[in-house]
């Protein structure tokens, strides 16, 4: 007995396109993150895995994705549970932020710091600032963050994980999860026992399922899962880690 | 304390557009039809209702309705409910063919009792022919019909209505129900307490939210509610009184 489980990370965002930092703003996927939210749902088809239930995080790129690719599947009406706990890592102070002069005002370091470090967050984003979605009706009540480290994400993922994934893959189902790069690297840090250095060089493409079987003890029977296409994924791995350089 | 209930026709679909009967086969919507999705959601923003829920049907021209509606009206993330008994009604083995052609063959009398009669349903489809849904994963295990009246819709819509909408309703959320011509009678014709013979004279515009402020006994405030665009709403209901004529 394995569980099915398939990850997808969005596509490409407006902001993505811009190269500015998101986090928690709600913005709509690009032409492009359109077309490769359409092309997942078609490489699940081809694959012939049929997803028995989505769960999306509460931004529109995450939630555009998922039904972009379960109607290109056939799959539109599957049942639908949504998180915050599944959305990307709050940028705290950077969101809203280009890349590029974020890098040229805090040097490099700090930079690859802020991006790439396990534990250590962005400043804070001021409450009713530009950016801030402390007054949004869709976190009334959650103990929402100001900013997040990997190690936030991962803090506030896990339990809904564990509630509400976890009892879906044991009923039987085969269970999509939409969302973000950060919260789909906790999902795999803890699904793949990945330590804490070394989940910085792991990076999800975006528009791929990333197919998961699990054993009963919810360990991948294979490390690290399979990419419904690996050339691409492994194209866009690359083109990430050569980004740096 | 009244509660609020907002029904929403999906837009104009594909086989609308050609005049075909659809019922259950799963059509999506044509660009009119995406467009007056839309709308529909800007109809909702303007007039400051937010919907907490949505309950949609299986088929994708109701789903995709309620999320560009939805998205339109920056409330894509609410939790979504889905149940076959929002679905349209079963037109029977009259699914996929011409209307025109149908008239022809069978005369306008049998034609018009089919259509919009209470209690007379089209012959049954066959089981495994081209427009059946009797294969379909989604409606695995479920006493889904193989033709249907309006009293057949509303007796299969109805135990939805009380078990999963009326409860949303009792909780205080606003509740928006995308669905179709045929299951949004049902609903009203069950609130507004309207007679076996009166309903074939109710049409629902697609695309213009229909809002219900409701009593703690269930019953409508203003009996018929109001259309977010009334001038509009009275326009379509004209061009369907005058199709006949």
């Amino acid at each position: 007995m394995t569980y099915t489980l398939v990850l997808l990370r969005h596509g490409e965002s407006e902001w993505n396109a811009k190269n500015l930092f998101t986090g928690w703003v709600d913005v709509p996927l690009s032409e492009k993150g359109t077309a490769e939210a359409i092309r997942g749902g078609t490489l699940l088809t081809e694959a012939g895995v049929r997803p028995d239930v989505v769960h999306t995080s509460l931004l529109r790129r995450a939630i555009m994705t998922a039904n972009l690719a379960l109607d290109a599947a056939d799959l539109h009406w599957i049942p639908v549970k949504r998180s915050w706990r599944l959305n990307e890592r709050h940028y705290g102070a950077l969101q809203g932020k280009d890349k590029k002069q974020v890098r040229d005002e805090f040097g490099n370091e700090q930079f690859m710091l802020w991006r790439r470090s396990y534990d250590v967050p962005p400043p804070a984003i001021a409450l009713g600032s530009e950016f801030s979605q402390d007054a949004e009706a869709r976190y009334a009540g959650e103990p929402t963050p100001l900013t997040e480290c990997l190690k936030d994400v991962l803090t506030r993922a896990l339990p809904y994980w564990e509630s509400a994934v976890v009892p879906d893959l044991k009923a039987g189902k085969t269970v999509l999860v939409a969302a973000h790069g950060n919260s789909l690297r906790a999902i795999i840090k803890h699904l793949d026992g990945i330590d804490d250095d070394s989940i910085a060089g792991l990076n999800v493409p975006t528009g791929i399922p990333l197919v998961y079987e699990i054993d009963e003890n919810l360990k991948p029977t294979v490390p690290g899962g399979r990419y419904l296409d690996a050339d691409a994924a492994a194209a866009a791995i690359a083109a990430v880690a050569n980004q740096g350089k």
